[in-house]
């Protein structure tokens, strides 16, 4: 909906590559997707304005869609809304792109009014490295199990205490988190895990693949899921898989 | 074949992202690809050997199969061909790969042996930019026509003075080639020109896909690409579209 007086809350769909990036969230000495589109959106709104986004990506990944929130107000430049992605795109680099705008009411949040999230993570299951997918999958030489690691997949699927799948050392109340749906799909010697949820605990996705590479490993029965997540043991859980494999897939408000 | 005793040629199949290199061929102040991969070679073999390319790929240019040969002697380390890859792949960067090694007779020549060649041109043909695609397509934001792109392309097939479609300035002084197939097809928003020959001229592929382009454009005709190849004038025929769209896909000997 439009709405011009006061406070004008801006909705951005954005796409980005996270390689260069610390991740979403501005960081001292390195650059930040947040920062960047700031930057941009300054440029267009002639004035600095909060910027917030949907989700806290790390350092190295990507999104394929992603939401982020700027808190225009009266002072802000009178850029019609259809022509906000143009005119940022002109401003942004190539590796960051939105792709729609949009008015939104003030009681919409863009981190806490997001229903579920889709996250992939892409592995290059081949004996040599790909160039062309430097910075864009996780380079894994032996063959993998693809059949075993979606049978696997399946114990997430529900509301679980996740602390076993959560960095060692972070901190978070409620571990709580309910998972929609996972699957594990080959194509060629492309592997990808997708997994849906109400939200994820920190590298939660990463320490989810893998432990799905454990399992095609044969370290972690196909079975014995149900039983990391029960124990809450992060140390029975798979290794954390590199950063530049997982993809914020979707995002459902 | 295997040949131990002296002078031993030897053929590597690689493939890489050429974002970060002024091309194949070694230049002052700017990396290789031919500096990176015989800087490996040399730390696999023991020696600094010469090494030669295919293809003469510009700065910015990928190929997906490239060859190369490395000219050994007798000094050389004594490294298993089957091993060659992985040693090579363990010190080479993310954007190089070596898929590839065998011995060739002394009679085998890298780049005069080639029989033929097939380039691709990638198009992001969407109205906004890929950040996955960033150095890995050209972005055309306006959509294009891809079956006039098609039917126009039929025309470069056969053997012709190809003058108009080579990069003004450039010297060469046989500039007749053989086009064996050319076809444009779309695959969602990506537009992909496929195009192979026994040869091609400086930045030739790059101004076919210009000209096909300014066909889409309804700049060109759809049938004037023959009139435009009869006349050898440059100017004639479209724009040089940018290198990080073109691909080396195939090399047959």
């Amino acid at each position: 909906m439009s709405n011009s007086e006061g406070c004008r809350k801006i909705l951005l769909k954005i796409g980005y590559l996270g390689a260069a990036y610390c991740g979403f969230q501005v960081q001292k000495n390195a650059p930040s997707i947040q920062e960047t589109v700031q930057d941009a959106a300054e440029r267009v709104f002639g004035k600095r304005y909060p910027l917030s986004g949907c989700s806290r990506t790390d350092s190295g990944v990507h999104a394929l869609e992603y939401y982020c929130t700027v808190e225009t107000d009266g002072d802000a430049n009178n850029v019609p809304i259809e022509k906000i992605p143009d005119a940022m795109n002109s401003l942004l680099p190539e590796d960051i792109a939105v792709f729609h705008a949009e008015y939104k009411d003030s009681d919409f949040h863009v981190r806490y009014s997001v229903r579920s999230k889709e996250y992939k993570y892409v592995v290059w299951n081949s004996k040599y490295k790909n160039p062309y997918l430097k910075d864009r999958a996780y380079h894994y030489p032996k063959a993998l199990d693809v059949c075993i690691m979606n049978t696997a997949a399946k114990a997430f699927i529900g509301r679980h205490d996740f602390s076993a799948f959560m960095a060692s050392g972070s901190s978070c109340e409620d571990t709580v988190r309910e998972i929609y749906s996972a699957s594990v799909e080959r194509e060629g010697d492309t592997v990808v895990f997708k997994v849906s949820g109400n939200g994820f605990l920190y590298n939660m996705v990463r320490i989810m693949m893998g432990t799905l590479i454990a399992v095609s490993e044969g370290k972690i029965d196909a079975y014995g899921i149900d039983d990391i997540i029960k124990n809450c043991d992060r140390s029975a859980a798979g290794m954390t898989v590199p950063a530049c494999g997982l993809y914020l897939n979707k995002v459902n408000y």
